[in-house]
């Protein structure tokens, strides 16, 4: 299969492109690194010493003979993107291209107008791109479980039965995405399930939790290969953060009263999630939906566990509750559905203590490179000034 | 109450401005004329000879004494923006700011994503100088019935209660906008709902359905206030167009089977609409949606009315179905509920057949203006060559 990665050179990205290589796919890689420039903007570095792509793409290629193509471009520019899509004819483009972070949109008004017209826009692109020159391509776009927000009912995977005044309908599930970030993928799933409606194309929308880990088989072939482990207030998750925190002997900052609970999946699992949906294809016109991710925690819970393991290792490890930079419920029901990948096949690999361990060592190993002032959040969902050099 | 509308040079901005100013409200319009500018890319004119906005608002102070500020500008430009809102402080902000034609959106690539971005960055602009310079005003939003589609289900008023599962809660009601236009409105109300919630904003947002007519009580003042009326393919409505078809000898053109359903008002109730959400505005934080319309027709009905009326007339009439342009239902289960208004003391005009005669004769009196050849549909939702001299 040819499969075109859009943002390949990004966290999910990277990971996907060399597990689809791997597996025997065709892939190119279309990217701006503009993620990397993110980091140089905010004054914030991964924690793993990450290489060019350039250098990735070598080393790859010396190690496995097999070499990816790169298209170096921005998604937003039709003539790059619809150039890439016409020349390379993939049958599948993977779309990660999209700024990701929540707190990155939250900065202030530029960063939020910036996060809806890149990510809208470069859907947009591509739903033209596809329609003009390979139409009968799959689009395998990641969205997020936090277009959903945290509804008292359970969420089901796109669609929801709704029976009212005696009629029923499926209908899109209801959204309430919690930033702008989130509120952009609301914006895209509703212009896709619009493209695949009048003009037949065919799109899995991945509604992804949060993903942790950086260790594929891939990625472990070479140091030249490393992913990106991202633990500053901005693009850090929260497991990343708090294993840092424990590392580094700071007080674990969970957000609130940390009854926030959200879907997590380990990065290897996405791979397969990604996968499963490939060779699954929807039909011509279809645009389906899957929850992406394998279980659910809330974010004590996973500064308990992280606090645990890390004890284990020696550190000494206290949990602080700050006051919550986001708005949103801190003590809330949710039963995300999440069955379709599992039924496509999906053989999740849940967050073990060893891997919340592996994770601690992890950081211990690369100690000398956290920067202890990007961790704690100076966004704020209210109002806030913004990190780095950035202005309104 | 000071009040600024936003768009107040087009065709629902200039009647509420005139309204509102005569009401006895201090009144600003801010506008940049890029309605106007859609014209002359498209080739089409209004029916009736609009005059300029200077002209416009000098004439309508002669006659009454009351004078309007202008601010002449872009809701996309920040820096404009929030200045207006700054200098003028508004107590209440009506937003009719946007592009407001289906097929106009759906032209080209060009054409969506202009329209897409410019409502999101226009309204997102707004929020965020209402948060920055005057976070108690209230923001009456115009949103469209199109965000909702057309579900087999009753369309409540911006939220349903879903009982799922041995659960409850009340969201937000699905949305299925069926053009990047509708989809831009479905966006907005998104991004609208959100900032009530975190920064504490109200907002009104007016699901408004198709408006017709022309006449208000101010406009007919003095021929120098006459409003717009608009019938080409793109931006005409469809009784606007079965009008002007009727009084020029064209068959009326139906757009396929003719069984879509939606809803429709008389420009004198936007008014009413307008003004009651502006006298009882929401709460701090509370984000409400009425949906604005007083009666449903589907297009064939009101092809027939039109036929019958214009008889009268001694205008003999065809009606026609075309191939349709659009892809959306021809026949479908359509209930939207339509009470919050009506709550709030909405005395409806409703569709008369004196009024559909008095259309037909007004397109009589300006006869020598209409083009004939920019009437029948050329904007294809599967994909159309543009019209005027646009490309993608």
């Amino acid at each position: 299969m040819r499969v075109a990665v859009l943002g390949g050179d990004g966290y999910c990205g990277w990971a996907t492109a060399l597990y689809l290589s791997k597996q025997g796919h065709s892939v190119a890689i279309v990217d701006n690194f503009i993620r990397r420039q993110w980091d140089h903007e905010l004054g914030v570095q991964t924690l793993t010493p990450i290489r060019t792509l350039a250098e990735r793409l070598r080393v790859w290629q010396e190690l496995t003979g097999k070499s990816l193509e790169l298209f170096v471009g921005d998604v937003t520019d039709y003539d790059f993107l619809s150039s890439c899509i016409e020349s390379y004819g993939p049958d599948a483009v993977v779309h990660f291209a999209e700024q990701r972070a929540a707190p990155y949109s939250m900065i202030d008004r530029k960063h939020a107008v910036f996060t809806q017209v890149n990510n809208v826009v470069g859907t947009l692109n591509l739903l033209y791109a596809l329609r003009e020159f390979q139409p009968d391509c799959h689009l395998v776009k990641l969205g997020t479980m936090g277009e959903y927000g945290t509804p008292n009912i359970d969420i089901e995977e796109g669609y929801i039965t709704i029976e009212h005044n005696g009629r029923k309908d499926v209908l899109p599930y209801p959204k309430q995405g919690g930033s702008f970030y989130h509120l952009s993928k609301v914006h895209d799933s509703h212009n896709i399930m619009f493209c695949c409606k009048i003009w037949g194309l065919r799109a899995t929308d991945l509604n992804q939790g949060v993903v942790y880990g950086t260790l594929t088989e891939e990625v472990a072939l070479d140091e030249a290969l490393i992913n990106r482990f991202d633990y500053d207030e901005v693009f850090g998750t929260v497991l990343n953060r708090y294993c840092v925190e424990a590392a580094v002997g700071m007080p674990l900052s969970v957000y609130g009263k940390g009854g926030q609970t959200r879907g997590f999946l380990n990065i290897r699992d996405t791979l397969q999630c990604v996968e499963l949906a490939l060779v699954n294809p929807p039909q011509a016109g279809e645009y389906r939906v899957f929850n992406q991710f394998t279980e659910t925690f809330n974010v004590l819970q996973l500064a308990e566990m992280v606090k645990a393991q890390s004890e284990k290792l020696g550190f000494k490890v206290e949990i602080n509750h700050l006051k919550n930079p986001r708005v949103e419920a801190e003590q809330h029901y949710y039963n995300p559905i999440h069955r379709k990948l599992s039924d496509l096949g999906l053989q999740p690999r849940l967050l073990s203590d060893e891997l919340v361990q592996s994770m601690v060592k992890r950081v211990r190993d690369h100690a000398a490179r956290v920067k202890r002032d990007i961790i704690l959040p100076r966004v704020r969902w209210e109002g806030s000034k913004p990190p780095g050099g950035s202005e309104r």
